[in-house]
């Protein structure tokens, strides 16, 4: 499919007067812009400014409220509980993040569970908040239901995504960044593209059984949960994502299970809502309250290195450490642009008509 | 293979005077022998008292510390490092994890990483500690190397295990304790004596190559993190695992990766030792630093009701909730023994005649 590349500033520049044109502050559209094309530098196309329109549409539905007042509405000197006002993922967890960062200042750590709000992007963005501030950061975020539990035919779980991120000294940061399924929804939408099947192990249909079918969601299947089937270790999977929507919305008052609002604003609202939005959960642990920085970092180097130094199986060429794809695809598109298929480009068109902001 | 029933008094007796003999204080020895049989109870029999002459074995090499002087070596109002000062893991992880519940009393949440310590059983134990708090519990322990990170032949982590326990209302406790390979050792050792083949994904062979042999980790081989390969999201399971050793040793200041000390008394220590002894991570976060427990745990019920009444797939009779099996393993056993297998109860003969301790 043609692509055609974009620099980092033209995109930031449109998707920021984008956000700005429904109403967002220069200050909330700076974050939600930095936060969402964070996903276009890292790789992953699916969570970056291919969704700027659905975010839009949420918008456009009175799903997401474009000035909200995120506020603190529970607190201890290392937890918090924040009301995202069903304003944009891309600026409520910021917020959390920020907070969990200064009681971490404190406490040690801080660990900010957030109810009414909605998608945040991609989970990296906000765990390497803490970098910065030699702390590990953690973030996760439940999301509409795709997925089914080991056995069931019904899907209770998003993706449910989990990050961590850890600073290093000399070598790069460790961040690991994953969905609790096998494979994430983008990854199916490669193969749909590409007429092609899925391994197996990624998806069940209607009625549970195994499929290969790259469209079967469409059909009343489900992703699966990592490991694939019970003797693949499925249920381990389950139980991390069953984590993620514990530590995200029932600590906090959101929505969880089947009853998480969709990320398509086409798709109705869930009848029952047992709590408010979605939710989500940030957390910052300041490495120096357990031991000195510097010591951790050089650790950490010397971590880093060992699995670098890894013999590899047949016909693969060097062992990863969690966080080298993304940062690849982040020096590489900083330099080259960042390549958008023509349906992505087709949308920002449509958008750039609507807004009457340039496409630059 | 042939087995006998011990009622859990019989076996906690007879490992308490075990763990009594080779030095241990009544109050360590108490500790220890709850820690250890929670794994038989929970029908965890890998982990459970057939280990207990490896534990001793441990001691008779001087790796295990009978009278350690476990104490925090650093400390925020939500964060410790603790010593262990290379005791028993049964006995140093449930000091650690009292460190977590009490921070969290104060502060809203409790996180300690622990160096210098040994292999601490089950997590589940030290995560479900939290539970009558009205606390979520974490516990995950690094150990030494089986693990191939994903594309690598050289063993660089752990099975690596983490446990979450959450709290509810009228239905038992969310309780998902889950090693991050796609099936732990345990499950290997249940094939050897059925002389059966793995399923695809759970280990390869010493050159790297997918295996079925159930007994190919005495040939060089790996077990491999969940997800078996990189197709089937391997490389989640190794950040998992990787996340692990992290919080467990780098944070502490414990040995990481493939210098982490080998469980079996006969196998030589690493050369290099970057670290102290093993590496734990517990947690413990107060619902109530969130929202009341009583809100959360009423919606725990209303989510646990939700999986429990989905549909099942072909051939399933119901979709289980994490900590089910084991629940249901404690009852029954609790009721009608413990099964050992017979080289389980001639080990236990051994340390019998060793240590003049009757076999009830």
């Amino acid at each position: 499919m043609a692509e055609t590349r974009f620099s980092y500033e033209q995109l930031y520049l449109f998707a920021e007067s984008v956000f700005k044109k429904i109403g967002c502050s220069s200050e909330h559209a700076a974050t939600a812009t930095k936060a969402l094309l964070s996903a276009d530098l890292r790789g992953i196309d699916s969570h970056g400014i291919a969704r700027l329109s659905g975010y839009v549409r949420l918008w456009e539905a009175k799903r997401v409220n474009a000035t909200p007042g995120i506020k603190i509405i529970h607190e201890t000197p290392s937890t918090a509980v924040v009301d995202g006002d069903s304003g944009l993922g891309l600026v409520v967890a910021p917020f959390a993040m920020k907070v969990a960062i200064e009681k971490a200042k404190q406490a040690g750590t801080g660990w900010v569970s957030v109810q009414h709000s909605n998608h945040f992007g991609i989970a990296g963005y906000h765990a390497m908040m803490a970098l910065e501030h030699d702390m590990i950061g953690l973030a996760m975020t439940n999301a509409s239901p795709l997925v089914a539990p080991t056995f069931s035919i019904d899907k209770m779980l998003g993706t449910n995504p989990i990050c961590v991120a850890a600073p290093a000294g000399n070598e790069p940061a460790f961040v690991a960044d994953l969905a609790t399924t096998t494979a994430a929804n983008g990854k199916l939408e490669i193969l749909q593209r590409k007429n092609a099947d899925t391994p197996a192990g990624w998806v069940q249909d209607a009625e549970g059984n195994p499929s290969n079918d790259a469209n079967i969601l469409k059909k009343g299947g489900a992703l699966l949960p990592l490991g694939g089937d019970r003797e693949h270790g499925s249920h381990k999977g389950y139980a991390l994502g069953a984590v993620v929507d514990i530590f995200s919305a029932l600590l906090s008052g959101a929505n969880y299970a089947p009853w998480v609002p969709p990320f398509p604003a086409y798709v109705p609202m869930p009848a029952q809502q047992p709590g408010k939005g979605i939710g989500h959960f940030l957390g910052a642990m300041r490495i120096d309250a357990f031991r000195p920085a510097g010591e951790f970092k050089a650790a950490m180097d010397h971590w880093i290195r060992g699995f670098r130094s890894c013999r590899t199986i047949p016909g693969e060429e060097k062992v990863l450490v969690p966080g080298d794809p993304e940062r690849e695809y982040e020096a590489e598109r900083r330099m080259n642009g960042i390549p958008l298929l023509d349906p992505v480009v087709k949308d920002l068109q449509a958008l750039s008509e609507k807004f009457l902001v340039e496409l630059p």
